[in-house]
C-alpha cells in the first residue's frame, strides 16, 4: 500500500455536490445516481452528457431531440476555421482546443438565451469537427466538411478522422470511453473550474480553465504519457525490465495510483476489456501483451492499480486514433461534467478563495537601488 | 461588521508560500517580505514584477536589462495580429486577451529554453500591444505599430492607447496601480493558476485559467462593474439614494468588501490618492465625489470599506481608459503574481484534488429509455 501524503487539499471536503461519487462506500462511481457499469453497458455517450447537463436521463422524444441538437451544431463558423488554419502544425491540439474555445466564445458568447448547457451541447459537438479541421488542415491542406451522418459523436468523430464511416466495434469502445472520462467529483479540472466559476465568471472561461489544467501529465494528458512509455517496448519481458528500472529511479509510471482511489479504479476494468478486444479486432496482441505486463509489475512491486488513463491508451490506439489527441478527446468527454459542475457551483455560490501559510521573509526595509545585490 | 459564511475554503490553509503576506499581523501586505507602501512609493512596477519573478529586487543592471527585455518584446508576431482582426469588435477585451496568450502559447511554446519567465516578461511587455491592437483596429482600421520609445510599460500603454505620449501624473499613478494590483497571495485566480500548475500543466495554460477566473465580478471584473454602477450616478446625493436602495434589495456592492481583510484594504488610501489627484487634473470632480460618497455610505450602513477595485475604477477612468480595458489591466500586472506562484507550485508540486461531500440521490436502477419521465 502506498502511504498519501499531506498537502494538495487531500481529503480536504471543499464543497457539495448532487453529481457524482468517487468511490464511496455501497456506491461506488455513480453519476447521478446511476452506477458507472449501468451506464457504460446499457447506455451511450449522449444519454450520460444529457444526464449530468440537465440532471436526468432523457426519454425516446428527448434523446431524439439532443441528438439533432448535436448533429446541427457540428459546423464550424467561418472566422474559427479561419483561425484554426492559423494556428502552426506543430501546435499541441489542447493548444487548439484551448484557443479554439476561447475564440468561440467571442464569436457565440452566453447571454441569457444561449445559456451554458446549450453552449456546452455546441461545445460537445464541436470540439471533435475544430480539431479534426485544423488536423487535416495541416496533413494534407484539405479544408474538411465537418457535417456525416452519423449518428452518435463517437461515429462522428472517427468518421471525420478517417474520412470513412467506422467499424461498429471501434464506434462502440469509444463511446465507452466518452461516457468513463464524462465525469468525476472534484479531479482538479473541474475544481479549478468551479473555482472559475465562483469569482462569476462567464461559462468558457470555465470550460478553458478546465482544458488547460486537465492537460498536465498528473491529469488527462497522462493518457498521452502512457501511449509513450508502453510504445517504447518491444516485447512484455523488455516492459518488465524497463518499469524495474524506473521504479528503481523513483520515477513515476503514467497510468497508475489515484487521489482517492485506494484499492482499485472501477473504470480500469470496463476499459481494459475494450482495449483487449481492439487489440484482437486490430490483430495487435504485442502492445497489449506489453500493458498487461506493466499493469502485472505495478501490482506486485507497488501494490499500484491502472487507472482509466492506462488502458484508454492503447483502445484509443487500437481506434487509430493520433497519440495527441487522446485528451483533446478527454476533455470532449469531460465538458459534460464540468457543465453540470459549473451551473451546481453557479446555483449556490461563493467565492473559492482559500488562504495561504507564509514561510516567507519577515518585513524587509526598502533598499536603494545602488544597495542591492 | 459583517460575518463570514462557511463554505468558498474560507479560512483554510490550502498550502504554503513565500511570496506574499495579505493582512498578516505586524507585517500587512508584503510582496517578498517588502511593504506595499514602500513599493508603491519608492518602486515602479518593472522592479516589482521582476521582485516576483526572479524573487529578488533588481540592481542597477539587472532593472536596465529586464527594461530593454521588455522594451523588445512589445511585437507582436504576424499570426498573432491576423488572429487578432479575426475576433469581432463586440469581443469583451477579457476575451482577446485569452484567445490571443492561448494563441501565442502555440507560436513561442514552452521549452527548457523558453521558461515560464522568459514567457511571463513577453507576455507583460505584451498585453498591452495584443489589446490595443485588436481595439484600433476595430475602432478605425488602423493597424497599429506597437513600438515606442517609452521606458515603461505604464508609459507604453498610454501611448499606444491615446496615440500620444502620455502625461506623467497618468503614468505615475498608472504604474502605482500595476503595483497595486501584481500580487495578492491564495485569491481565487492564483489559487486557480496553481491548481492548473498542480497537473504539472504547460505555463500558458496556468496563466490563461488566472484571466478566465480573474474575469469575474467577484474578483477583477469588480473594477469593471464599479465603473458601472457609479457612472450611472449624477451626484453624490444622487449616489446616496440609489446605494441605499440597492442595499435594501440586498444587492451586492462592487468594490466593497474583502476575503480576507476585515477592517480595510491597505491598498484601497494609495489607490484613492491617486484617483483625486487625476480627479482634479480630469477637472471631473463629480465623479470622485460620488465615489467619496459611496465609500461614506458603505461605512456608515455596512461597516465595509473599499477594496482596490473601488478607486481603481476612477483612476483609469480619468486617464481616459476605456472601461473595458480596466480587468485587462489587472491581468498585465498580476500576470507576475501569478507566475511566482506557478513557480512556487512546481518547485514544491502535489497534485491539487479536495473531495466533496456527496448530497445527492443513494443508488438509482438503471430505468429503460421507455420508463423513463
Ligand atoms: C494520480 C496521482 C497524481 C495521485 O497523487 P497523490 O494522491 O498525490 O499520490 P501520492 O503522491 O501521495 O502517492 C503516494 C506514493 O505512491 C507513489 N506513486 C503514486 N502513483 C505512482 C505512480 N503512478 N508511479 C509510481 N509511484 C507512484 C508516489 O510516488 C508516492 O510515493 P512516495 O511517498 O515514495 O513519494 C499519482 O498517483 C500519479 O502521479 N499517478 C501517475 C499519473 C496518472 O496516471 N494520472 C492520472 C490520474 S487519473
Ligand atoms: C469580496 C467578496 C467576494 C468576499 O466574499 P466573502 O468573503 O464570501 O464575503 P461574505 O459573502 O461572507 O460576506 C459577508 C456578508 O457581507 C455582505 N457583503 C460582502 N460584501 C458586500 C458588498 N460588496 N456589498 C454588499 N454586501 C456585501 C455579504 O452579502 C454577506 O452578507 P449576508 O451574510 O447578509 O449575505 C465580497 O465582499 C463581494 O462580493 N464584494 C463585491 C465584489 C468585489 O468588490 N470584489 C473584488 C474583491 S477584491
Amino acid at each position: 500500500m502506498v502511504v498519501k501524503k499531506p498537502g494538495g487539499l487531500a481529503g480536504i471536503e471543499a464543497g457539495q455536490t448532487m453529481i457524482s461519487t468517487v468511490g464511496k462506500q455501497g456506491m461506488g462511481l455513480t453519476y447521478r445516481g446511476y452506477s458507472i457499469h449501468d451506464l457504460a453497458s446499457y447506455g451511450t455517450f449522449e444519454e450520460t452528457a444529457y444526464l449530468l447537463i440537465y440532471g436526468k436521463l432523457p426519454d425516446e422524444e428527448q434523446l431524439a431531440n439532443y441528438k439533432l441538437k448535436l448533429a446541427v451544431s457540428r459546423q464550424l463558423p467561418d472566422p474559427l476555421a479561419k483561425l484554426l488554419e492559423l494556428l502552426p502544425a506543430a501546435s499541441h491540439p489542447m493548444e487548439v482546443l484551448q484557443t479554439g474555445c476561447s475564440a468561440l466564445g467571442t464569436l457565440e458568447p452566453e447571454t441569457s438565451t444561449r445559456t451554458a448547457a446549450d453552449i456546452a451541447d455546441r461545445l460537445i459537438a464541436l470540439m471533435g469537427p475544430m480539431l479534426l479541421y485544423w488536423y487535416h488542415f495541416h496533413q494534407s491542406g484539405a479544408r474538411i466538411q465537418t457535417q456525416t451522418n452519423d449518428d452518435s459523436i463517437a461515429g462522428h468523430f472517427l468518421h471525420l478522422l478517417h474520412g470513412s464511416p467506422a467499424d461498429e466495434l471501434a464506434v462502440k469502445v469509444f463511446d465507452v470511453s466518452l461516457i468513463l472520462y464524462a465525469e468525476h467529483e472534484f479531479n482538479a479540472s473541474t475544481f479549478a473550474a468551479r473555482v472559475t466559476a465562483s469569482t462569476m465568471s462567464n461559462y468558457y472561461s470555465c470550460i478553458i480553465t478546465g482544458i488547460g489544467t486537465l492537460r498536465g501529465n498528473l491529469h488527462g494528458g497522462a493518457n498521452e504519457a502512457v501511449m509513450a512509455l508502453i510504445s517504447a517496448f518491444e516485447t512484455p519481458d523488455d516492459a518488465e525490465v524497463g518499469i524495474m528500472r524506473m521504479l528503481a529511479d523513483k520515477k513515476l509510471i503514467m497510468g497508475f495510483g489515484h487521489r482517492v482511489y485506494t484499492v482499485s479504479d472501477p473504470r480500469s476494468d470496463i476499459i481494459k476489456n475494450g482495449s483487449q478486444k481492439l487489440s484482437l479486432w486490430a490483430a495487435d496482441s504485442q502492445l497489449y501483451s506489453i500493458s498487461e505486463r506493466v499493469e502485472q509489475v505495478m501490482r506486485r512491486e507497488k501494490s499500484l492499480f491502472p487507472n482509466l488513463d492506462f488502458y484508454s491508451a492503447t483502445a484509443y490506439h487500437f481506434m487509430d486514433i493520433p497519440t495527441s489527441l487522446f485528451t483533446p478527446l478527454f476533455v470532449l468527454a469531460r465538458t459534460a461534467g464540468w457543465t453540470a459542475h459549473i451551473i451546481e457551483q453557479r446555483s449556490n455560490n461563493r467565492l473559492i478563495r482559500p488562504i495561504a501559510t507564509y514561510i516567507g521573509p519577515d518585513s524587509l526595509t526598502w533598499p536603494t537601488i545602488d544597495k542591492r545585490r
